[in-house]
């Protein structure tokens, strides 16, 4: 699988992160040589990485989105394997924290879901391979590449995954606003934790729901009755470090 | 001044909050007439909004967006008056707070933290005329309506309005990862207080960052230095609602 990474702050990351193959680097003639991408030529010089110069036509054709003049052909994503994940959560002094996406379709809320994800700590984040977007080009782009740094382990169920996490002691939480949900801050969120989102639009599935072992939702005090998912979710993860913070403070 | 409003759930907010003229409404042949569809024929059909059907090359000559099949035209965006947005904050049994975007220029970030401020229950929201994004077709679609319920005003200045509030009896909290910034949940958010947050990339301008009371942050624990703008007051705004929540439940 090979891939195209673009935009300065993505192939910086990439190129910092070091997990995938780089096959070649390639800018556009006559870009402004700023500071990222001076260190993306460093980055790009210290790995071997062949590089090119094209037009912004060439760069264009190569990439229908806001590429900045900067492309890195590369692997394609480099997905951990599940108990990968768990392992090195459990290497860590804090109790893990695991994020997983219910079928979430658009990749700009599931790049933002996870540039925060990567922002407050979370030791992975889970997806299921069918029906959700993967870490597309996309993805990495509306992380800003903070993907390049995570942890992600792609499954075939997410179901089945649920009853395994809670099979390694962790216990799962469903963001969702629903009756039995609790207000998110009342919940304590200090312990091993797996949170789901659900998808914009449809939240969890059933199956999915079923196996958490509680819900949480926002407060919502508008007339409006819901939040962009990537925010829900984001909110959700700052209340846990906060919370975390807060222990590790007594 | 007129305006398009597009999209199932934006055009649904505008024709139930009622504060714009409503010119016509314009629904694709063939539409899908599910639950939002219904509602929508049926507020118009009580303001006696003229209804007209068209093809999709049509809509889509008009609206180059994901327009779902739904317009609406109408009058601009009704901004509010600073002062009116304070006199209305003050008739609350709440301390007002308000948001403040400081040159914000993406539509989607700028409509994301709109609908977050919407659901926590903001007094309202303040953005400067000129070099920012205003409330347009994009912002309200991103909001996905909410900005319809919301109370916006838009100054001349925002430095200058500050002080105004400061005048106001508002404590002002500048959401900005620099040194001497608090860690947010450490601050006490539960007074009458503005939040400003600045632009992407760049922050708050300087003359902005000094009209500050004080200087709030959001901890981070990953390797890429920075959130996404809509996320990181998305978060601020609902740990404002928390410690409010928690300090009236004592």
């Amino acid at each position: 699988m090979s891939d195209i990474v673009y935009g300065r702050n993505p192939v910086y990351e990439s190129l910092r992160a070091k997990r995938r193959q780089f096959h070649k680097l390639i800018l556009a003639e006559g870009i402004r040589q700023g500071d990222t991408i001076k260190q993306i030529l460093s980055l790009a010089n210290q790995a071997g990485v062949p590089m090119e110069w094209a037009d912004r036509d060439t760069l264009d054709g190569l990439v229908h989105a806001n590429h900045q003049g900067v492309l890195l052909r590369a692997s394609g994503y480099p997905y951990v394997g599940l108990y990968d994940l768990l392992d090195a959560a459990g290497e860590r002094e804090e109790a893990p924290l695991v994020l997983l996406l219910d079928l979430l379709k658009d990749p700009q809320n599931v790049g933002t879901l996870i540039r925060t994800a990567e922002a407050v700590g979370v030791s992975g984040v889970v997806i299921q391979e069918r029906r959700a977007v993967g870490i597309t080009a996309s993805v990495v782009s509306a992380s800003s590449g903070a993907v390049e740094h995570l942890w992600v382990a792609q499954v075939t169920n997410l179901a089945n995954t649920l009853s395994a996490l809670k099979e390694e002691g962790l216990w799962i939480a469903g963001l969702e606003a629903v009756e039995d949900a609790q207000i998110y801050h009342k919940a304590d969120l200090t312990g091993p934790l797996g949170v789901v989102v659900g998808s914009e639009g449809r939240g969890m599935r059933r199956l999915v729901r079923e196996r958490c072992d509680f819900l949480i939702e926002l407060p919502m005090r508008g007339r409006v009755a819901s939040l962009n998912a990537s925010v829900a979710g984001s909110v959700a993860l700052y209340e846990i470090l906060r919370q975390r913070q807060v222990k590790a403070d007594r």
